[in-house]
């Protein structure tokens, strides 16, 4: 897809009049990447950064989509302008669920105040890590509140996503030994409040009682106590205790002026993330259209170079 | 870590040798990273390249392991000297099967012609791909005739390491629905041989008959007809029919040439990894160190300066 520079300008004036259809075309053009999009968060970037960004993350099957829809919910009761965007997995075998949660958030789609967008998982990680930073923007420059992030899968990469959000919600089911996990592999650490949810199985109390132990054990990285909390979300129970803790945790990075570093850590990522890009497209480049790259590559293959020397020769010839 | 280069050179003597210590200490070196990983992966390199590699994939809890240790029998019987690299999940949330699946491994742990070792993701993406490549160079130059690249976790980079093999195994098993999504999801064309794991539970040949319905519809990549075999990887049935279609593959390779085309796939993927990853180290080091970069960094903060433009000046500045 390509974009001319009228077409952008046009999207960016309508997006901030509040133009929904502008919104989607906005994020069609951040989702394809490349120039047009770099050049439309040019425009659009000093109107962003406003909103309250949550993340929701966890394994499959736990009804983060659930409890997102009954977040949304809450969200609107309070007069709050919610924008969804579902990261589609980047697991190929996982994907099945995604349909079936879109459908749920069918209450809202009548709510002009509501928006829900999915992002596919194309290319490699980096891709869309970036496609999200620059989605969000859209939303925030839109005017949305509260931008929530639901990754679907739980690779490093969502998690990444979802912990570069202001708030970010982990939510496990009982039962399922994630609990366990989550303690274990030490990403207690990026979870801001906790949700066991489908809190009407067995064990829900268990689980939340292991996670506030673990949680008295960790060190954590700054004075917030996530709280742990077990809901319902099926049928909204415990949800409104959830916007609560969310609003409270809001209330205390802004309080300690933590929501600022938040953000420093989060630019870094995406700043990491876009050079890494900018070195890949550089290499793909050359190995199109350089001889010399060529004949490296066939080096390598020959076993007459290492891989790590041909980058360094390649990169010193990039620059 | 830190090795002296008197220390790598040894263990590349050692680990040519056939010294199982030296062997262990080489992936620790590559896993670790750095120069001395670099150094040591140039004095092995000629020595590497030899192996074929196969790659073991699919969702948590289809039997990937059992089947590997069913296939490593195998192999032993047919007297191959047989590596097992298993590739920790990247996902924090599904760690749980690990140790239980090494535990399983167990009957090979006393042979001398097998090696077992798994590999943690730790850090970001592209770091554990970048681990892998290497410490199958050590396994290479160490003589293995076989190295087995099990992913554990399904993300799209496990995805991606597996599919650098010679040979990819997708397992699947039945009604999991894993069948209707590969097929979806347009995964087909990475594997060269489709396993129904778990094929005594009920609908086994039903996923199977599907799988082969869906490649007679694929677009496939090359003259390779996909097996689909079922398999009972806990009592070794079929597992003699896998370890025949591997062999079988393999041969295509190299009649077909494939093999060298598949060794390029794999050179440059490894290449754009090592250059993200080189880029992403200066960006950080600039982090640190330039006082123009930190000033960047605060109009990104303070929505002066959007992420992309700032990352065009920090990379003119870097080179």
């Amino acid at each position: 897809m390509s974009f001319d520079q009228a077409y952008i300008e046009d999207i960016a004036k309508r997006l901030e009049r509040g133009d929904r259809r502008a919104l989607a075309r906005a994020i069609t053009v951040v989702e394809a990447g490349g120039e047009a999009a770099q050049n439309l968060v040019k425009l659009v970037y000093q109107r962003s950064g406003k909103a309250h960004l949550i993340g929701v993350t966890g394994s499959p099957g736990v009804g983060k989509s659930t409890l997102v829809d009954a977040l949304v919910t809450q969200m609107r009761q309070a007069d709050k302008k919610v924008a969804v965007l579902a990261i589609d997995p980047s697991s190929p075998f996982t994907g099945g669920a995604i349909l079936g949660d879109r459908i749920r958030m069918q209450d809202h789609t009548l709510d002009p105040n509501v928006y829900i967008r999915s992002m596919a998982n194309r290319g490699h990680t980096g891709g869309v890590a970036m496609a999200t930073y620059d989605a969000v923007r859209m939303l925030e420059a839109f005017g949305f509140d509260v931008v929530i992030i639901e990754t679907v899968g739980v690779g490093q990469s969502e998690l990444a996503i979802a912990s570069t959000a202001d708030t970010t919600i982990l939510v496990l089911m009982p039962g399922s030994g994630d609990d366990i996990q989550a303690i274990k592999s030490g990403i207690m650490e990026i979870g801001d409040i906790f949700v066991v949810n489908k809190g009407d199985l067995p064990g829900a109390n268990k689980s939340a009682t292991e996670i506030i132990a673990s949680l008295e054990l960790a060190k954590l990285p700054s004075n917030w106590h996530p709280p742990v909390l077990v809901a319902v979300s099926e049928n909204g129970e415990g949800v409104d205790k959830i916007w609560q803790a969310v609003q409270d945790h809001r209330q205390f990075l802004t309080d300690s002026d933590m929501i600022s570093k938040r953000r420093l850590t989060k630019i870094k990522a995406e700043l990491s993330d876009i050079v890494a890009e900018i070195a890949r497209g550089k290499l793909e480049q050359s190995m199109q259209d350089s001889a010399c790259v060529q004949e490296l590559l066939t080096d390598i293959v020959d076993l007459k170079l290492d891989p790590r020397s041909a980058a360094a020769s390649i990169l010193s010839s990039l620059n």
